[in-house]
């Protein structure tokens, strides 16, 4: 029997917090010690990565103390309540199906007759045997011609993952000779984004991707008709040059509108969804349905290590754990991501969204206030980029902010230049290991002002190269995270009742319907 | 005579420290009482920008506390006295003189025979009359044939600031006939940053901008030697494809490797750089020396408000100043920029930098540890894209995140859809409108999932138009924010003592000079 308990009522989390700031992170990571805990703080993750947290501030105490943790919470029990189709947005009375994209974990989950599982699969197939169509010719522009780019019209969860995804394996693909079209993508209402986009493609030769679950999203819709403006002015019919991606219920299910409709449900949310069509008709179109697959494979593989009883074989769990440690023990508001890959330009951005919009909630599952804080900010930048701009606050400014680092032994592209007996992606390599030295140590001088405290904690997830199935499962082993997070602050991570009010506002603003501040402030801005 | 003196050891500070608290934002900003306010509470900038400040937690009483911190703390006589070239720069001994690339500001500064005015001046003519040649073709490859891209090398400053300018300016300078050249970027030692740059411009009709100010920025060398191996695996001469952007007594200055070398100096720090040599080679290429040249006076209008001494006539010194009541008396640890403006889509990641920087210190300029928090962290992205990504958090997280909008009344391309009665432009405008109003007054809902507890503050600056003068203007205003900040907090918002740590420990990985942990990460990594 499940309990969903706010966290400072576990007895476990009393416990944890009787362990406040046990740890030295500088001595514990000095001398020998250090590379002991390297070596033992290393947990195996899903398609080869490791997650090691040997410069997280913990010892095997607090592990005990996290292990425990996870045990009241039930994090194990609720992940299968999840995937076995319980009711887990309480919010909005939904499942909670996204890892049913990619496998299955449990029972079979069946709505209203349909099978769901079988029901992604066949709309992965569909995607796929599109895509295939259009990489052969079978379908073309209106000129019998081969479509050469695709053109993502999305925003929020339909936008920031599957771009991300598409950056981290743009370079792989090319190099893997696998690099069907060029993507490129519309989010914004700012009509600058869509007019920008449409200046530096060949509309003629380009597919759109219009995606919207509800059919309604205003960004989105607007965009749709800008494209499709620019595309009968190229004398082109809207209706051969793009496809959507929706529920089965939207406006755009049926529409003639459209070469073809691929669907997704209510089940799985915008920032879950680069794993389903969401993601699955760009990436297939740009990449091929072979390596959309192979991402797939990847992210159900961590799938499966989230399973996991056991905190050390679940990489997931223990990173949330630790997170919550850090969250509410520690008392740090921040987590900065660290990708030393530039491939990973955006996931960090992503990642904004999916842990951000998933966490930052003030009441519990039942609309209950919560007397704890709940999720962090989450921002950051590609290294070695981020040294040379926001480290230096990391290192030496007055708050402490957790560090998650994400580092390859191989580059994407095999190209590389040995200069002063050294290649770049070694020195790449050098510097997250340094880093993360520099930040747990730190370094005593004589002059304070080059002095660094240390005590800084960070974890790294080490892969051989991003490649799609390295991909597949860090994506997961995030959203994985996000989720047992949400299951210790007690929170329905699924829902988004945050972004309702502006909305309403907005649409107000533009019918005139407005007093005080907000029409003093549309006069400003002359609506 | 000038006193620095550390902010919890200012009268005006304890002043302002008692009204913590007093402005019930939700309240002041409801009814007639929010339009005053957004009235009164509304201070010109340069170039016809204004910054409103209407939905900050501040009232008349507040902002007199504010006005007799900036006089005790002496924030324009320190003003003055950096612009009229003192050592304002103590942890490295250097005069700070990024102002005046942009314009003079007080007195002569002449070092060591040279009136710096006219040397940056000399500088900005020079790369003016070189990107001039460029354009008119008496500059070529080889074979003769005009260049079309300008690929920037460089990273830190010599990357964000130039890059978020481009990005700014891009459509505008499309609109206006202005973009003579595309321009590019590679930063990260990361191989497949130069390699994914490389395949995909015309390296022939390339020309690359080497920017390091020491010439031994490891980063940029390396990316160097990759771009030369390109060109003369294209068969070119690398010497005729690139220029030197770095200090007169650098490496680099005075090689045969390049076509031209634009200098600067240890005056300017690379995250105040981009009106310097550092931005204005490149953008002088992509976009003409006269547009670059509007730039500047933008921000030179900028840094002539920035003198007032009436805290009414100054937002750049408002600003701060509210910035630190927020930070320091209010608690808040973060803050967030979203511009709602596409083309500033990577202005947020330059103040990043410019901010977290300048102000992520935890001893002041005596090298002394300080009792209060610094800088805050900062991250952002464009809205509406933010709207459907982490604003969740913002308007219902556990923690209270201040907000800095930037919105324009035009958009830059002029290409525009009605949809629904209105344009994109205008969804945009209202989206940003009630934004700030569902921040600031919230909603009571009687479920309470859906309950918006307001109170969360945030100004907008407005401008007409993102033109190279407001762009300019908006840079200017951000630098010279954080420089009253740190004058409030006493630190030296110049040096970054923080990065060197990393470097040094790097070279040690890469030299096999490891034990313990360092050790053992590096080998998990292979290096």
């Amino acid at each position: 029997m499940i309990a969903w308990k706010n966290l400072d009522k576990l007895a476990a989390y009393d416990k944890l917090t009787a362990l406040k700031n046990s740890v030295n992170l500088s001595e514990a990571m000095s001398g020998e010690n250090g590379a002991s805990r390297v070596a033992k703080y290393c947990v195996p993750m899903a398609e080869g990565l490791i997650y090691n947290f040997a410069a997280k501030a913990v010892d095997d105490e607090v592990l005990k103390a996290l292990g425990e943790l996870a045990e009241e919470a039930q994090l194990a029990e609720k992940f299968a309540a999840l995937y076995n189709g319980e009711v887990i947005n309480t919010g909005e009375k939904r499942l909670v199906l996204h890892q049913l994209t990619r496998g299955q974990l449990g029972d079979k989950v069946v709505v209203e007759g349909t099978d769901k599982r079988e029901f992604y699969l066949g709309e992965q197939k569909k995607a796929a045997a599109f895509a295939e169509k259009v990489h052969s010719g079978e379908i073309t522009n209106a000129a019998g011609e081969k479509f050469t780019t695709v053109v993502q019209i999305g925003i929020g969860g339909s936008d920031l993952g599957p771009r991300a995804m598409y950056l981290a394996l743009e370079n792989w693909a090319r190099k893997n000779r696998t690099l069907k079209l060029e993507a490129r993508f519309i989010s914004n209402v700012d009509p600058d984004d869509a007019a920008s986009v449409l200046k530096t493609i060949d509309v003629e030769h380009s597919i759109f991707v219009l995606v919207s679950k509800s059919g309604t999203t205003l960004e989105t819709l607007t965009n749709e008709s800008f494209v499709k403006d620019a595309l009968r002015n190229a004398g082109l019919d809207p209706a051969k040059h793009m496809v959507a991606v929706t529920s089965e219920t939207s406006p755009l299910a049926k529409s003639s509108d459209y070469l073809a409709a691929f669907f997704m449900d209510d089940y799985i949310g915008g920032r879950y969804s680069s794993t389903s069509c969401v993601g699955g008709v760009v990436l297939s179109l740009a990449f091929g349905p072979e390596v959309f697959a192979r991402f797939l494979a990847g992210a159900h593989e961590a799938d499966l290590t989230a399973k996991e009883t056991d905190l050390m074989k679940n990489p997931a769990m223990l990173d949330a754990l630790i997170g919550v440690y850090e969250r509410n023990v520690l008392g740090y508001p921040a987590t900065a991501v660290l990708p030393y890959s530039q491939a990973l330009n955006r996931f960090p951005a992503h990642l904004q969204q999916l842990d951000m919009e998933s966490n930052g909630k003030h009441v519990n599952r039942f609309g209950e206030p919560v007397d704890y804080p709940t999720g962090p900010i989450i921002f950051g930048e590609p290294g070695t980029n981020g040294q040379h701009s926001f480290y230096q606050l990391l290192h030496q400014g007055t708050d402490i902010v957790p560090l998650q680092f994400v580092g390859f032994r191989q580059n994407q592209t095999g190209m590389d230049v040995d200069i002063q007996g050294s290649t770049s992606q070694q020195k790449l390599c050098a510097n997250v290991v340094a880093q993360i030295m520099a930040f747990a140590c730190g370094k005593q001088d004589t002059n304070p002002n080059k002095t660094f405290e240390g005590g800084r904690p960070s974890s790294i997830i080490i892969g051989e190269q991003l490649t799609p199935e390295a991909l597949g499962a860090l994506l997961a082993h995030f959203e994985n995270k996000v989720m047992f997070q949400g299951f210790c602050w007690n929170l329905n991570s699924f829902d988004q009742e945050g972004v309702q009010l502006g909305k309403v506002l907005a649409k107000r603003v533009l019918a005139h319907e407005t007093d005080g501040a907000l029409k003093a402030f549309s006069d400003l801005l002359a609506i």
